[in-house]
């Protein structure tokens, strides 16, 4: 693989569409694709897709087409989900305890160990199966448990007062679903999920379909 | 307000983060802010700023700055979200019910006013006081209701189903938890929001902060 060129996020946003994509063809049991076909599927252009794969070093695509199972190998593993990432969820609420229960992160290798919360009314239980700690014990959870991903399901008011708290740990990524900008260090990622955003979004663009160019 | 431009998605996405900005601006009793202390806290240019609000004609803006509150109403006018707006959820399930538990879509003018599920345990109970509803009542209660979006909170296997029942009504949106593309007529707009693609592109830009372009 190829580790030099820079990466938009337009590409890193079609990534993870491919691999989702592929596997519905491996489902109908599609084994081969022409580039024409899988672009018409996907709805980008042939050269779109082979210039975003090329980013990575290109794949084994002639006449032939793509090997089906192979490229989305390949896929999975440019995104880095062939391997396990340990995640906690701060936060057991309505939303954190939901995606505690979602299977589909342990299809694509996020182990979901452990959630924290500040009630000692759900602290000590279990929530899907997953453990709920007291958030005291969080810094100390992470140190100890090789924890890559913290999820992040607490309201606006306590996100900035976990940051500080995430920001001494050697973290990678933050999913970020508080309604407000985090402020860590540099080495770890925040990847925010705004959802009343997109609700917004998606009211404009019911009401403006005449004049707005659709993703 | 102007009706007449075609607007890109990429200013779509920065109205709902204008109004969030806003927001905290008013929380925290500021009543004008200059366009360059404004460009700041937002993080994009003065004149981007300037650029995304003559899409709708600008607004009132001199060597004064901005008035906070007037330039929020505004952008929730653009954005639709000063009117009310019925939305029901299709699935009880964990997300599902986490969304109709969701404070902030009150908040924006958004009324969660029905569940629907296929489970018979689920049917006639509430959640978050919200009642439950047979997905076979579902064409009828959308157009006794004046419901103008669907939130799908199913699985995918069930998604091409209902959305061939949303297909028949005069809902304008959905917004789409299931994670697969629908096929819906052209006056129904389509929001969907992938959360494991969302968590894939974490994955892939925590490790390779080196060279990606943050968002």
């Amino acid at each position: 693989m190829d580790n030099s060129k820079i990466i938009s996020q337009a590409i890193i946003k079609r990534l993870p569409r491919y691999y989702r994509f592929l596997g519905e063809l491996m489902e109908d049991g599609i084994e081969h694709i022409s580039s024409s076909d899988l672009s018409k599927i996907m709805g980008v252009t042939a050269s779109q897709i082979r210039q975003d794969l090329n980013n990575f070093g290109g794949f084994g695509q002639q006449g032939y087409g793509y090997n089906v199972r192979n490229l989305r190998e390949e896929i999975g593993h440019i995104l880095g989900i062939d391997e396990n990432h340990n995640v906690v969820i701060v936060g057991a609420g309505n939303f954190g305890s939901a995606l505690a229960g979602f299977d589909a992160f342990r299809n694509y290798g996020f182990q979901i160990i452990a959630l924290f919360d500040t009630d000692p009314a759900k602290i000590g239980t279990l929530i899907h199966g997953i453990p709920v700690y007291d958030i005291s014990e969080l810094k100390g959870f992470i140190g100890a448990n090789n924890v890559e991903i913290v999820a992040l399901t607490i309201p606006k008011s306590a996100a900035k007062q976990v940051a500080v708290i995430l920001s001494e740990t050697d973290i990678k990524g933050i999913w970020n679903f508080a309604h407000t900008e985090l402020k860590v260090p540099d080495h770890i990622y925040v990847q925010s999920v705004h959802l009343s955003e997109s609700l917004m979004r998606l009211c404009f663009n019911m009401n403006n379909q005449d004049r707005i160019i659709k993703d």
